[in-house]
């Protein structure tokens, strides 16, 4: 997997394996794009997993402290205890992701030894480098990044990722920063579509340098009118009424951190939660949903504007 | 030639005239190669283009006024009379050049309807547009652009430009500021390459973005050892041995700009830069082309650490 043995460094993480080609581009894309429109629940152990699968879930991230945890507790976050997540690997059937440090490429290869579904390079945990994400191609594991705005988004595309989340404010239970990255996103697809639409590649070209990303990257996604890899929304989802908005707002999934296993009623709210992220587009399905859910015990949350520590700011401008 | 009509934008330069594709980046980086290991000569009219067709220019820039004298008059340098580039057509046989201001995509236009073979989208005229340069892949005429560095070249590269130049410092004679242009790609390529043979994708990542280029361009270059298009050396050329210690550093060939008809022995000087530029490894030849000149008659120049205006300063940061 040297840059030099390949045409194209996109395809320096496929392995041969039984006579196979794994880990192509296709197949982490498309991994990713099978999750759409489902919820991926954050769990800490094997019973969580498995209150997880039964509501639904289509997959399960293992961490050793929810987001919330991780905040209050301060110190160095950082990726999952080998024996966490191969309890959680035993205990469920349904896909398995686990977090690394932003640029800690070496706890990505750990996890991926582990044999882990899917990797999320996660501003949850203390970034481990500051001016630099992993290099993702050289991984047959997909990976997920979280971002705040188009640019962000296409740079971690750009490095490999194949799948893309908001990064919103990660254990607060205010989903107002998941929104605010959900519409950043947008409002920067239809910015450079109209370029695109009038022609105007000076103009792109421009756009493309602001946003640190090649004209190639930003022409596919104005020709899709979307990323190219599936978006997800995480980092502040507590209710199903959340998910529902996400989701309407053109998120092709939910991560829910904190919000289920810090609430009183987990076991409800998981399936709630799933019920009204498949049923976002019927708000009687969604009403339904929150009527299993009781906002006494949703977990009660943080003020983000009162916050110390701005989890989003992690690794946004590289 | 809309973005939205072609699947790769790199396309949209090409026109059918006589049955046949005309303008495809082939043939325009293939213009650009032809002219390898030759001589342009900055000319203001058709007996200036005669002398430089004789002495064995392989092309003539067409120029209202030498970039010394540019700089002397002062106010806003534009494009050459329509007039002046026409009659310069008609003298001479060898390819045309000429220059347009940064970022007038009008000026290059009118040069394409007029005829000329490569435009020089140029430093020594006063920019159009301080932020973006021309997008130059819509044209099917050729574009050399100046630049400083590796990523400036490349960022053009990426903009359509089928020819690169050292900026130098134009109208001065001296040709230090075209050496430092010309050592700073190498060491920019150097550089990268030591990166993609380590097999340093995060590093090169980082420096793709650094240079504000697609790492695609970069690893091309990396691959290539050298910049994608043929690259010339320009600003401040005056005697056979500039030329000669230009060529020895690595340039595809020469651009002349005031050096030759601000010079008070124009033929001879003529003769003797495209004798030492096409001999430059020999330098009893190089000799040879400097005993033809004489050193009292060559530009006085001007000192550039107390001149007002860097030229080689205007677009190189966008």
């Amino acid at each position: 997997m040297k840059l030099k043995d390949y045409w194209d460094y996109r395809h320096i993480g496929e392995i041969e394996k039984d006579g196979e080609i794994k880990g192509t581009v296709k197949v982490k894309y498309g991994f990713a794009d099978m999750l759409k429109g489902g919820v991926v629940m954050d769990v800490t152990n094997a019973e969580q997993a498995r209150i997880a699968e039964k509501a639904g879930a289509v997959s399960v991230m293992v961490l050793d402290k929810l987001p919330f945890d991780v905040r209050k507790v301060g110190g160095i976050a950082r990726t999952a205890s080998v024996d966490k997540i191969r309890e959680v690997m035993g205990a469920v059937s349904i896909p398995i992701m686990a977090k690394c440090r932003i640029g800690h490429t070496y706890e990505a290869k750990v996890l991926e030894a582990i044999g882990v579904d899917l990797v999320d390079e996660s501003e949850v945990l203390t970034p481990a480098d500051e001016e630099r994400h992993i290099w993702k191609w050289p991984f047959h594991t997909p990976f997920v990044c979280g971002a705040r705005d188009l640019g962000e988004a296409l740079r971690r595309i750009e490095e490999g990722a194949a799948m893309i989340r908001t990064k919103g404010e990660p254990g607060t239970g205010n989903v107002a920063h998941a929104i605010k990255h959900m519409r950043r996103y947008l409002n920067g697809i239809e910015h450079a579509k109209k370029l695109y639409e009038n022609n105007d590649g000076q103009q792109l070209m421009a756009t493309a340098r602001t946003l640190k990303v090649s004209l190639d990257t930003l022409i596919e996604t104005c020709r899709l009118g979307r990323l190219p890899v599936v978006n997800f929304s995480a980092g502040g989802i507590a209710t199903p009424a959340d998910a529902a908005e996400m989701m309407l707002l053109g998120a092709d999934g939910i991560f829910v951190g904190s919000g289920i296993f810090k609430a009183e009623d987990p076991e409800n709210r998981a399936r709630a939660i799933v019920l009204a992220t498949t049923h976002f587009n019927d708000p009687a399905k969604v009403l339904e949903a929150q009527e299993m859910i009781d906002e006494q015990k949703t977990m009660f949350g943080i003020e983000t504007d009162k916050m110390e520590l701005s989890m989003q700011e992690r690794g946004a401008d590289i």
